[in-house]
């Protein structure tokens, strides 16, 4: 997984079926010292993540792996909100 | 998921099998501003998605889940056509 | 998928059992415009591609998803050989 | 696979169910000679990895082939802790 | 699949049982001129191969599909020693 800032939102009404009913945040990818890059993911969201919201996200086939995106044709999840992180002892982040 | 856009079509008519049937679509990668990058991919199309398009596309395996790529040597699909997104608030593209 | 130029060969005689009689092909990445990249790929073909084709190649799971590759520790394979594509209504490659 | 130093935890209550028991280090990938890079992966921990570790660890399907992260939504894992590893017969790591 | 140089391996003792008995041998990417390049991966070894050989290794759910790797954790392997490859009709590498 990687760690993402919730930036944004997208909307999509022409889609595969199978897409029906997911919501879609725009997440930029930050690095471990909590900056933001210039890639992305556009993510369905399975945890009711909250703009500005630190998240932790799943590419791929683990993109599948809940109960809302099973089977669909999607490559991004944000399944976790962070609540902090460290690096070297160093607290990086601590969610309000 | 990412962002791309519309720019052509690619016929090829010796090909596995498997893969009768699909509409290859070429795809630059737009970034979260909606600018082409000179990232691409030639994705199948299950949307009828046009030409300038803003479209939703999965790679890998994920762009096997749909009915029209179920089982086929497919690693890229345009799932949905884009309406609208927005990044920090500010509207960066909507569909006409 | 990704459009690659058939440039070359490759033969291996000591290999998983599994990957007997697949034939290797050495495929440059090209881009949307045709020109050759620094990225390559070792693709098992499956349809015959010449020396000097324009091809459709994917990665990863997909790769497997033909007869010849089907459960092979394969994860390229070339699946098409590309007739034209043309971007912003400009052939950019014909088969001749 | 490749090779990481273990440099931090992250803590995230709200998540996928399936994700409910993991946890997630902060992972920096390192290359052949032991030098940290910029890239890095939040993985799940499977072999109670320490602070400074030096680990393998895996991307993609592959990091769900483990009891713990079966059929999670989980895209990195820390699959070894790594004692020691060679380059062109010189030592570059040597767990104490 | 990519070609690698066989430059080093690498030893775990403390890893996810599935992983038992892996051997892990530290792979340098080489280009289409045989140029070893600064991306490696540490692939399990199905086909023994030698300090220096040239070798083909498979990313992702396809380094699972050995019998030695499947259902591991294992996101790279080495399933192929290259006897020899061509580029533009010049041997690149010719195995003695």
């Amino acid at each position: 997984m990687l760690i993402g800032k919730v930036v944004g939102t997208l909307v999509a009404t022409r889609k595969a079926e199978r897409m029906e009913g997911l919501k879609f945040l725009v997440v930029k990818q930050v690095d471990i010292e909590g900056r933001e890059t210039d890639d992305y993911v556009i993510a369905a969201d399975v945890v009711q993540a909250g703009m500005g919201d630190y998240v932790l996200y799943a590419r791929g086939s683990s993109a599948r792996q809940t109960v809302q995106t099973d089977r669909r044709p999607c490559d991004g999840v944000v399944m976790a909100v962070v609540d902090t992180w460290d690096v070297q002892g160093e607290v990086k982040y601590q969610k309000e």
